[in-house]
């Protein structure tokens, strides 16, 4: 991932651990068996374990399957950047699957392509693994938003 | 839903049983707990209640979960006008998570904008439910392949 | 246009006025050729009559030229609903091409689908007419963000 | 733009005369002011000169106007790998405005992300040039469908 870009600062330099805390809650990412690899500062990556349980008809990775892992690992790259006190909400993404998600893992390469204040613009590049070999097969691009002192802590009642 | 079109011609009259056994066949839609409701040319719905395990780290469903059953509600409607021989694939899919979706069920209306022979443009509207009340929280907007002559079996060694 | 919606509040009663004098500033509007029709809450149609200028390589509506258009009725159509201090800056939006814009005069519909303060989600429609006919060629969903206390005018020194 | 992958494969040896001469025919760059820079191999760059009748409100570049040579320069990367008797559709395009287009000079690269035998997946960023510093302004996500057989002339009556 050539990509990754050396220069994004940081606000806040507990942020991979804001960001782990803030995965760990994201609780469809257990339910599916996905867990959170590196996180550094503009990106994440996040892999997922094929089962049978997240195909789609034809027996591979569902695609919204494929855009929930991108749609998380670009969502904490860009929060890896944000405040604190911030949480983070995806505003949009669009999800190109390229090739069929025909593998033993997926592995969804999250960075930031442009950080601002309040939009943080992130693109994820997912990989899906078979025997060994690694092959691209979707790309999402996505808008973020930064909202500034609304701590990322669960809202919802039990 | 107003804007189901009434005019779009069916190729294959047995549509809906080729519609509901693909669905079955996608495991990941039982995984999660979704179940296809009315299914007519053009259009399908798909409603998921919720569980905590679908969500998001402030207790929402997860923006990808809304993606995923968006992407197969838009992608349904559209494989209601492909041939009885043919099987569908999601090139790409665009989605706007306008709302919080913070309710007790997901209900992802998916219709045909523009049929094709080869690819299909199609929408999906998301509403999330709560307390009775309907609040739109997402649209998607999907390009559909049709494979002509491959049927929608399931193609992965198990 | 079935879809547009009644129930759109207006900030500012002067909203069409501030529209049409911000379409005026829209220099590329009148390079084109383009001109902005009915506007009302939510809504803002652009027409843009067929020269050979305008074309791709096939002599249809260059697809840039069709989401120019569409981008621009989809941002009024949410600029009127913003306060009169605000200016309209479009964060992102998709385009889908659904069949050759070729004809004699291309109608931008644009629509809000959902307000915010913050952000406001937009869709357009575009037909293509030929010889009085309308076909729908293109969909263009959008994110939009209001800047509040900016007001739309110059800011380019000259 | 370091993502330049230097292994696709070309099937026409005369792709950059044949990209040359279809964006020769599309009369909108040249009405715009578009000029093609360099074309290899899953790559092609297009820049555009600021002048005012391609601004919107504020002065700058109209991110109508960004879109369109984003779509080309992209759209050319994809038919630099298509056989020689086959013309380029656009389908789709994704673009995020990231910053104001706010300069002299825009410069779109695109780039294969992925190829097919029907359908290329393609992206471009889109820089602007002030006072000598380029920094980037846009990036599109597209899809381009091959028309195979389908050689790129001029098909509308003039």
């Amino acid at each position: 991932m050539s990509d990754i870009r050396p220069d994004f600062q940081i606000q806040d330099p507990g942020f991979e651990r804001r960001v782990r805390d803030s995965f760990a809650r994201q609780r469809v990412m257990g339910f599916l068996g996905a867990e959170l690899g590196e996180v550094g500062p503009g990106h994440a990556l996040i892999t997922l374990p094929y089962r049978p349980e997240l195909s789609q008809q034809h027996g591979f990775f569902h695609g919204g399957i494929v855009g929930t892992i991108a749609d998380s690992a670009a969502g904490y790259a860009g929060y890896t950047l944000m405040p604190h006190d911030a949480s983070v909400l995806t505003v949009e993404y669009k999800l190109n699957l390229m090739a069929p998600a025909d593998g033993d893992r997926l592995i969804a390469r999250g960075r930031v392509i442009r950080p601002g204040k309040i939009l943080v613009i992130t693109q994820a590049d997912v990989f899906v693994e078979k025997d060994g070999a690694e092959r691209q097969c979707a790309v999402l691009l996505q808008t973020l938003m930064c909202m500034h002192q609304r701590p990322d802590t669960t809202t919802r009642a039990a």
